[in-house]
């Protein structure tokens, strides 16, 4: 699952899978299903990257994927089950929020793996979010990912308010949002060619606004 | 235009037209071109709003406007390019920059009418986000839209400077995008329910930010 790791993971405004390509499919438990599961997970992730969502079907993925058709129709359905399983396995890996030392490098290390994730040619964050505006599912699968990036990401904010860098009533979510939202919003909706230093830049001004205080209070 | 100026002005990060529906109608310059570039652009609008990026064609709309369809094909060619024009026409606004006397209740502003313009239901903002997935020219003429408002609204930064509320070399673009981006990212991205107190305390956080000279230095 490394690949939609890197790719969703990353943009969870979290991170990449810390998996190289391959782990997955190296440690993949016995079995049929689980190995079908795989098969069709890694087919639907290079139709996306080549063909986009109008590139996805089950017979097209069925077809990738050397799997029976009619076992990907039982068990996922519909492109809109595949997507959703796709982001689902996603969460199922060991990505772990950066530990730099600080809150800043935290956040910019963060922000490099978003920025990685959203620049890369083709990429698959935003080819995910692309199809979540065609499908509920897919949407609603991507949401739930990112929440998980988030709640995995909360850690940084709890490490800095111990180390004394901000105050204790910072509230996590807010900062995170800070950290990461300019750099979606520049790439992929206002899509200005976007530099690693706007990432990182992005990330200085939430850290120095949470040293000020910014996130407490209502 | 009030409806695109409405939908993706308010998408801009800026605001919604002023025009009430209808003002563009009244006072349309005479003349078969313009008044068939209103009935067409009318009916991309609709079109849009109800059926989103699939139920457009240069077809369905022509019927739609009234306007014969090859009058259509000659002038605007194909979606892409009825798109475009509809976001080239919604930046021919006088749509100004809220003015309340207060950097924060700039921002605040501003924020609320991109939370309309988000939350709406149908919102032509997030159907024209969603159709710039699908068409590089409604892309291309989204991010022209939105860079305007931007420029537009970089007067708000330029007030607050002079009433001394924020250092003199605050970069006006990382503040607006600061107050802006956390919205369209938890509304267009996450898609997590947003209440108009979510706007208001990005508008706020990124006031105090620019306060504590956050967006000045590189």
């Amino acid at each position: 699952m490394s690949g939609a790791g890197a790719g969703a993971g990353a943009g969870a405004g979290a991170g990449a899978g810390a998996a190289p390509p391959g782990r997955e499919r190296a440690r993949r438990p016995g079995g049929r299903t689980a190995r079908n599961r795989a098969l069709v997970l890694d087919a639907v992730r290079a139709q996306l990257l080549e063909h986009g969502y109008d590139g996805l079907s089950v017979d097209s993925v069925a077809e990738r994927a050397g799997v029976h058709r009619t076992t990907v129709y039982r068990r996922w359905r519909d492109v809109g089950g595949l997507l959703a399983d796709l982001l689902d396995a996603a969460r199922d890996d060991d990505w772990a929020a950066p530990d730099t030392g600080s809150l800043t490098g935290d956040l910019v290390a963060v922000n490099r793996e978003v920025h990685e994730a959203l620049t890369s040619t083709p990429s698959l964050t935003t080819a995910l979010i692309a199809a979540s505006f065609r499908s509920a599912r897919a949407a609603s699968a991507l949401r739930d990912f990112w929440e998980d990036r988030y709640r995995r990401c909360a850690l940084i904010v709890e490490r800095a308010v111990l180390r004394g860098e901000i105050p204790e009533r910072t509230d996590a979510r807010r900062l995170l949002v800070a950290a990461t939202a300019p750099l979606y919003h520049q790439v992929v909706l206002l899509r200005v060619p976007t530099s690693v230093q706007f990432a990182d830049q992005a990330a200085h001004d939430a850290a120095r606004a949470a040293v000020a205080g910014v996130f407490t209070g209502p």
